[in-house]
């Protein structure tokens, strides 16, 4: 089947190009001896996991407990589920979790969390890794300071049940590389060693080598690429592997284009530019949403698309729309080679 | 299972409210004689769509053809799919289902849509009922003038396969009434009535008396509510039905917790006061949404809430939120009644 043949609106990956997003950061990062981990967040599929493993990485990151279950089915052995898991239901799951996969690792920001999961792994019989988050920057989790992430990882490794695996952050920042020298000689006196540095991020994925603390990198949107990741100057929009196909259903006015995809296909994460890249009319913007809507201002094109006329969008944020559709189309060369469930789509908890 | 037992984020409905919503909304209608056509793409739930029947709908509005196919599956006989379909795909699934479904109708804003529509439906030997969709100032899609209108109509009329259904539009306003008069007494002289005159839209349904013209009325919103529906004023807050809870897995700072939901879990539509209320914390501000992370300010609040505490989220933009849950439950006093998968979730074409 030809990607002409494929009905509006679908979601396509190019292949090549994801295959050399993928080789090309790997490529890097071992360049610099650097551990790469990608964030299945991205395209939540796992066949591209094992693309990202095989290619040469050491496993994956999964931002929920359902992601992580998925991927270990599919046969994905070191996860790395970069957030704070408590509650009775999410603990049982996680103690049946880490009982077969070996290399799960997970993290932590406060003692409320490394309690609930030591508590778990001691009642479970195994041991678990665990990773304490500090903020570099984000605002976002994390603990605040040098002194309150090492009493953390202190009371990891006494904890029954539990393994202190190092530090975990995203993004990677200039506040990471003064954090991590100094929660590692607050723990030297301890003799607990710094095992892993954890650090991520796309937008600031070539320059992973300037944080010599970090010494494994988490990128998520690298794999697919979008016009926020090209805007950030990490990836070409030529690079960018993920896009939407539409089709003009509407054509009102004379400057007026109506797409068959708004907010339930693009989402509503806009960059200030509109809602998307039109491939065929950059002059084109996608000014609004609906839900099932995407309304385009054909004013600054010379040429303007006829109803019925498809066009190819790059949108702002790949991760949120890829969460969007059943299914992705893996096309080369024009035609149709692959089509892969988003097995881990509104897997929330 | 309690509500209290539910692992989180998790959506639910409570079912007295949302037996309420259908319920008011239904008796303005049928106070006023206009019939009750609810859109489905808040819910996108068969049994929920089959609650509005039984309340008196006169059938339901889809957006997307496949949302028509599992509704049309699950027993529902009158459908509108208010939206222009064309191209091969769509068209020869569209003779299936207008084979199995007397009562479908769909709309057309072009001759390009007509024709498509007309060649395809003569070909499948079947009769589609066709509203032309005119702008009564959404500037989406649709006719702009009277006189496009009516002339489209004449084509619809005249077009094999097909058969003139009346207009429709959204939401309805104040053009509205202006409109489909004009439009009335041109089809006058060529004996075109207009059958039906379907207008929409929650946050003005109970000003629907109000149109005259419009002989049916599409809400979708309405059965769920939402914040900016509350904000409008159609409903209360203590109306909204669908929230989603969530717990605090992180408090970093003082001020600051962080939510088990992010964009992945209410969507990126942002009211102007963040991305939803927290019912428990209605002081408390969800500022920014990372995929997974919902970061809140709680530095309004006199208590704040603790890390493991559940907070009930009303989103919003509920329509958008419920599309990204597999499934929704539904609770009455405190306790778990059913679990609905969202069945036409996901389904873009």
């Amino acid at each position: 089947m030809k990607i002409s043949q494929l009905d509006t609106p679908v979601a396509v990956v190019d292949l090549d190009k994801l295959e050399a997003n993928i080789k090309r950061l790997q490529a890097y990062l071992d360049e610099h001896g650097i551990a790469n981990r990608p964030h299945m967040k991205t395209h939540k599929i796992p066949e591209i996991a094992h693309m990202q493993i095989k290619a040469g990485a050491v496993g994956i990151n999964c931002q929920k407990l359902g992601e992580a279950e998925v991927m270990a089915q599919a046969g994905i052995e070191d996860i790395l589920i970069t957030y704070n898991l408590m509650g009775q239901a999410k603990l049982e799951r996680l103690q049946r979790l880490a009982h077969r996969l070996p290399r799960l690792s997970v993290v932590a920001d406060s003692p409320f969390i490394v309690q609930g999961l030591s508590r778990a792994m001691e009642e479970a019989g195994v041991t678990l890794t665990v990773l304490v988050e500090f903020d570099s920057g984000s605002n976002r989790c994390g603990t605040q300071t040098p002194e309150e992430t090492a009493e953390l990882a202190r009371l990891i490794a006494r904890s029954p049940g539990l393994r202190f695996g190092g530090l975990m952050t995203y993004p990677s920042t200039a506040k990471t590389d003064a954090v991590v020298p100094a929660v590692k000689s607050l723990l030297a006196g301890d003799g607990i060693p710094l095992e892993r540095v954890s650090g991520g991020g796309s937008p600031n994925m070539w320059e992973a080598h300037t944080h010599p603390a970090v010494t494994e990198h988490r990128a998520g949107t690298y794999v697919y690429g979008d016009r926020d990741l090209a805007a950030s100057g990490a990836v070409t929009l030529e690079q960018c592997a993920f896009s939407v196909i539409t089709t003009i259903v509407s054509r009102p006015t004379a400057e007026r284009g109506i797409l068959d995809g708004g907010s339930k296909t693009f989402s509503s994460d806009h960059s200030g530019k509109g809602f998307g890249l039109v491939v065929e009319y950059p002059e084109a913007n996608i000014y609004k949403l609906n839900e099932e809507h995407g309304y385009v201002d054909l004013s600054a094109c010379a040429r303007k698309p006829e109803i019925g006329e498809r066009l190819t969008v790059i949108p702002n944020h790949c991760c949120v729309v890829s969460n969007l559709f059943n299914q992705i189309v893996g096309v080369r060369g024009g035609e149709v080679e692959v089509i892969w469930p988003v097995a881990c789509r509104g897997l929330l908890q």
